[in-house]
């Protein structure tokens, strides 16, 4: 068993339902805190020194012989351990688990670096909990406030700021840190595909060039509430129509544009069985190849919503929720990883349209991704799966590009 | 003013959310209890005695003058005082405050009851807060069990027989009471309309021919979890595609059925913007004028939604939650009521597509219902409304109905 299959054993049933088989290791939660544990157990086996810092990212330092004062130019590997509600195994946890797997391997080649290395494990990427995806890198990198991300509630009403005071942690020290983004000479992260465009091609590994821009807006569509058996139809203003016909021209537009755009989220008002609604909220997700695309996607949306609107006299208001622009990542990185992997061939170069603490933290240091294949391209589902030969093809490979930048 | 118009005014302000303006009066909340003590003060103020069943639904006895014994053959009136979430002021009052005005109309005329005479509210009509409607009747009548309608539950888990413990009723004795429904004669339910029959043939007043025949059925699409942005259109099985197209058969159907079908519930999982859904959830609410017409609407719908999975590679399962028949309202009690408002000239009979008390109880014994023009047709909503002139129309057309049930 290589090191790889073990570390992927170790961590396989932290978190996961019983019934679901899906994964739920949310923020701050139990399973996350075990997960903490885990982490910290795995790099004291490894001789290397854990810090959490103010955000409750997880570092865990591999420093050359000889290395004096804090660390400088290091090169950082890793991703996330939380989930989102009923996801898989594969999206977090295999950059980290493949990043522990990377580091026994440099040592069982007797490989010394002369630069620092660190695995990195970020905190609440998929922003299950409290609604807001990557806290950890963001607040690092000063993307997101402290104010706001404190003030965050989950479902049953408790601020991120509580649920770290429960966990032991101390929010009031949140914030950016540029001392810490300061010490990293470039961050790449590995992660399990989240589409099928490896299995089309027939290979096990690609290096990303970009993160689709991507954003949600919210589309509250208002009628008027009334009795569901004895209103005729034609006096009804059932925002329950025009939603439904948006969900198609979301579809018909996302197929026109080459791009994707989902209603994935509904709330309704009343919500009764024998009531027509008086407001059905409805968030739409979308995301494309550039921006230029996105902006003409959503406008097409919208338009077609406003038209279904006027048909069935029902009132449409659109907000927009949050928009991330396109993240290029940059070519000096990506090229030096294709470098040291030029003995796989061609890799692919693909990009993504899911955000990554590497698509925030590229706004402050260099950063490059890897890809794993997803034979199903399935994700966020407890059927995501990858082959473990693609998986210690990964690892192996993250070995590779460590050796290389580190004795550089 | 009339005297309808002074109890109108008494009741308004019970359970009136101050933002809606629409009316939150549930089942053994304290709006409803408020609502339960407006009730015993009006019928002490009219020396009526109360009784409030071991069901909780209340009664408030005129006896003919020298009458010994328990009431027999009398003429009931009345509706209900409970609502649906934000509902309106008419749906249920109405009937109420018609029933104690049209006491004090007979007593004006001096009219000496010859049979006895009760007003009666019905306990939850609405099912609003314990998701069953008719609660209270159907309990009298035997039609639901004391088991399932003690073990009901509200959003808060909170039983009935909790709730009904915690307003200092005794649960334990509820149950179908036949020398109750022995009493009745006839009942006889005012009611606002709910539709806009009587303002497009423009009369304040009509009588009902039959209830039509409705049902409830869930549909649950269940397709697969995935990612929003990193899975292609053509890999995803979204489940809300089909509900959204079912959204328009159904609307389709109706109309092809000279009928009414309406999705107004829908539950998404897991629910989140960025997860393309694995489940979506919906109730479908259909009514028809007879029960062949029903059943062939429900199986269009049931055909088409299955063809819609079909193309969308989505699983359907289709749950029968309740089926009420037809009520065909006797036309002995319908006749006589027309009789008895001669003096307003031809009085138009319609059908109606909402669930009544008066449906509940034709199981035992003879009913009948009147309904007061509603201009708009809105119910079900803080707009409802009846213009003042009508209501009126509508209490001395019930007085005018009861004195001549009550001497005759």
């Amino acid at each position: 068993m290589s090191s790889f299959d073990g570390l992927w054993a170790s961590i396989l049933d932290v978190g996961q339902h019983h019934s679901t088989r899906g994964y739920r290791r949310f923020a701050w939660g139990d399973a996350d805190l075990t997960l903490r544990e885990w982490f910290r157990s795995n790099a004291a086996s490894r001789g290397m020194d854990v810090e959490e810092d103010r955000n409750g990212n997880l570092w865990a330092w591999w420093m050359p012989v000889g290395w004096t004062g804090d660390p400088k130019g290091a090169f950082v590997t890793g991703s996330h351990l939380d989930s989102v509600p009923d996801g898989g195994a594969f999206d977090g946890p295999l950059g980290v688990v493949s990043a522990f797997a990377a580091v026994d391997l440099l040592r069982e080649r007797g490989v010394e670096p002369t630069i620092p290395i660190a695995v990195a494990a970020f905190s609440d990427e998929e922003g299950a909990r409290f609604g807001v995806a990557c806290v950890g890198s963001q607040l690092t990198t000063g993307a997101l406030s402290p104010e706001r991300a404190l003030g965050l509630r989950d479902v049953d009403g408790v601020t991120l700021a509580e649920a770290m005071t429960k966990a032991g942690r101390a929010p009031q020290h949140v914030g950016a840190d540029t001392a810490l983004t300061d010490r990293v000479g470039v961050y790449v992260e590995l992660h399990v595909e989240q589409g099928r465009a490896l299995d089309l091609v027939d290979a096990p590994l690609a290096v990303a060039s970009s993160i689709w821009p991507h954003g949600r807006w919210e589309f509250t569509f208002t009628g008027e509430a009334n009795h569901a058996g004895a209103t005729r139809l034609v006096d009804r203003r059932d925002p329950m129509l025009p939603f439904a016909s948006s969900v198609h021209s979301a579809r018909s537009a996302a197929a026109l544009h080459d791009a994707v755009a989902t209603f994935g989220k509904v709330q309704v008002l009343p919500n009764g069985a024998n009531a027509i609604p008086s407001m059905v909220k409805a968030w739409l997700d979308a995301r494309a190849a550039d921006e230029q695309t996105l902006d003409s996607l959503v406008a097409h949306i919208e338009g077609e919503a406003r038209k279904h609107c006027a048909t069935d006299r029902v009132d449409l208001d659109v907000l927009v929720e949050s928009v991330t622009p396109i993240v290029e990542f940059p070519s000096g990185p990506r090229e030096r990883l294709v470098r040291s992997l030029a003995h796989l061939g061609d890799i692919p170069t693909l990009p993504t349209a899911a955000g990554h603490d590497a698509g925030i933290l590229s706004a402050k240091v260099p950063t490059a991704m890897m890809f794993v294949r997803n034979p199903t391209g399935i994700s966020h589902s407890p059927d995501e799966y990858a082959e473990p030969d693609d998986c210690n093809v990964g690892a192996h490979a993250l070995a590779d590009v460590m050796a290389d930048w580190v004795t550089g």
